[in-house]
């Protein structure tokens, strides 16, 4: 049988009632607007689906009224068991976003109620509280969304939460997880995810991703990740350290990535277990802070070959209080640039080198161009990532104005961003 | 038997004798610079050393004096059998270079003539003519180097280099290697070649990368490619097309990557085989085509969450002529940047967009904000690396004063930076 757009419908699964409108589907698939304005999405060839209404008349099937098994709306953020406390915090994204059906593109509109009601496996792992932070798209934010965002986390956490999820999109996540990393000291975890594909594609990971985001968030890894897809496949996420993920690939589903570091662990789909690969803070071991400081004229400047020095005058001379170059290999500049570093630091402008390799360590003691980049104040990012630099700059800056005390910041580990090298 | 820097010592290796003084070695190793001044290293359980002189002081041994066996440097860079005839234009680079021993940092010191010296097995593959385009370190190159680097390139063709193989600094090999494709329509393979160690590092990945090249060289493949190790042992080089290519690690051999494609090929080191995985243009398939032109100012920005827009003015009004930007996952910037991509647009000024995962595709055509960027005049990269769409930019304003037909260019595939998408 099929359904048109407006057909009112009831829909079983696993003995509970779903009623709603019909939503434009992909084949195969039904999605329905309920009553509550959450949205479903269903397998045509798992679930019964009764016509209600023709777009408007009604059928024989009738209005469900309350009688029999009970519509999904009345179940959901409730469960009979004792269960872990988690708010889910949304932020936007593609996790929560569908098409616009009026533009064809995709836009961001759904909040953590949406998530719940579209995964109701989820009620099973938590109690969940949901949250509305903000709706835009992830490269909207700036460092106060993620102000606005840790001040919202640090207010669940001390009202009793056990975990936090933040829905994010994907594009900028991995900046945000290293802002709450170097925001919030967290006796909790505090999980980011999103999706990579939208919730009316079949090939949407926005459900196994929050699935795997619970369960971390219900963990004792208190630390903030990244959770997302592990592979191709739904077979594990993987639990990235909030300073060491990087958004690998434009559109896969596994394009997070840890980066200098292995993964702090895995989710696996299919048994719900974790298993963590390296040491990480545990639930309960550091006490609740919060340095919400940041400071947002920073910048992230990338060299490449003949390019001018005069973008680090521009900086300098715009009133911006600390630079991260993204050089090449070992973390080199043309000779060129290396006045203008000089000038820099001479203004107490800190400047961070990282490399445009990604891979690797920043090491400015073999060529003399890196001894000349030393010399001139530069300081060595180590491992550290182009993009979780600047974060940690824009963070460093918000808590001293001291340029001495925050250069003294800058070469440490602060939140795992930076790790040991064998050679140190 | 122990050796001290400054003795005079002869080596013997297979049939070859070897005079020269003692400079510092790793342990099990010896590294002598000979009377040619070139460097030679030898592993010592692999070859007889006799003591001439004790630091300045005569021993039994002696001088050769040119008798018995030839020394090395007779030997080189002829060979009785008629072969291909390849140029090795050295650029500079650590492929090149050694440890400055006053300052203990290395510096790029040596000549192809060098090379040849250091590698022996170099003569059984091709005749070799060496020329010095530059000596310094990569990060200094700039578009007048690449020009000057294929300007020479093209003297050697044009002489009848059968091969040509470019010796460069791993650091911005890559922005090389894509202004040699553009640049230059090839007959012959033009193979850019470097090292991630010094020569006089046992780990050295000189001599292997060196013959690999060779190999490549006077194969069948007239692409610019660059041949590097593909992994950490010494198996295999990889053969990458000089479009599709990004270093992505600082200091690992196998830190060359083919991005968004497979590489052309490899070489297999033991059997000096080459075996190719995708389509490449053959030898003599072309005619030699050389379009030097090349515009230096461009930029390439990368985008960061709440970065200000003002930096696209700063480019606008300083007089550049093109801009990429580094976007977040399909292609995004902050909605705020939209009116200034309009304004550069608007100032005949083509901005790329290109995005930061390195991996995957553009496109602006799913979220809001992508669409909104193509409405302002936007050009996805589609899958062309933030690195290589810089120096297509370059080239093309290098090529054309036209803005439209500028833009017609940057949106086709010119050489290999853009691969052919399923979707469209």
């Amino acid at each position: 049988m099929e359904f048109k757009q407006g057909d009112r419908v009831r829909i079983e699964k696993n003995g509970t009632v779903y009623e709603g409108k019909v939503m434009p589907s992909m084949e195969g698939y039904i999605t329905i607007k309920m009553n509550s304005g959450y949205n479903a999405g269903f397998s045509m060839d798992k679930v019964k689906i009764t016509l209600l209404e023709n777009n408007g008349k009604n059928t024989n099937g009738g209005r469900n009224g309350g009688k029999g098994p009970k519509t999904a709306g009345e179940e959901i953020q409730k469960s009979g068991k004792k269960l872990p406390k988690v708010a889910i915090l949304s932020t936007g994204g593609t996790i929560a976003s569908k098409i616009d059906y009026r533009t064809g593109a995709v836009t961001s509109q759904f909040t953590a109620d949406d998530i719940l009601a579209a995964i109701p496996e989820l009620r099973e792992i938590a109690d969940f509280k949901g949250r509305v932070i903000s709706s835009i798209l992830s490269e909207n934010m700036d460092s106060e969304s993620w102000q606005n965002l840790a001040r919202a986390i640090v207010e669940e956490i001390e009202a009793g939460a056990d975990g936090i999820i933040v829905t994010h999109g994907t594009d900028t996540m991995m900046y945000t997880a290293a802002a709450l990393s170097f925001m919030i000291e967290t006796p909790v975890p505090i999980v980011i995810v999103g999706s990579q594909r939208s919730a009316d594609r079949p090939s949407s990971d926005n459900a196994m991703n929050a699935i795997c985001a619970a369960l971390v968030a219900i963990s004792d890894i208190a630390e903030v990740s990244v959770v997302m897809h592990g592979t191709t496949s739904d077979d594990f996420c993987e639990i990235h350290r909030g300073t060491k993920v990087r958004k690998m690939h434009t559109s896969r589903r596994d394009a997070f990535k840890s980066i200098n570091s292995r993964p702090i662990g895995i989710v696996d789909y299919n048994t719900r277990e974790i298993k963590t690969f390296i040491d990480y803070i545990k639930r309960g071991e550091r006490p609740l802070k919060f340095k919400p400081g940041m400071e947002p004229k920073c910048a992230l400047v990338k060299f490449t070959p003949g390019s001018g020095p005069e973008i680090l005058d521009h900086y300098i001379d715009s009133g911006y209080r600390g630079l991260v170059l993204e050089g090449t290999g070992l973390g080199h500049v043309s000779t060129k640039w290396i006045p203008k570093i000089r000038k820099a630091t001479d203004a107490k402008m800190p400047v961070i080198v990282t490399s445009q390799c990604i891979n690797g360590r920043i090491c400015d003691r073999v060529y003399d161009t890196g001894r000349d980049m030393l010399k001139a104040g530069a300081i060595e990012g180590e491992d550290t990532l182009p993009e979780i630099a600047l974060v940690k700059l824009m963070w460093v800056l918000g808590q001293t104005d001291e340029f001495d005390e925050a250069v003294k910041m800058l070469r440490e580990d602060l939140s795992g961003e930076i790790t040991k090298c064998c050679f140190k």
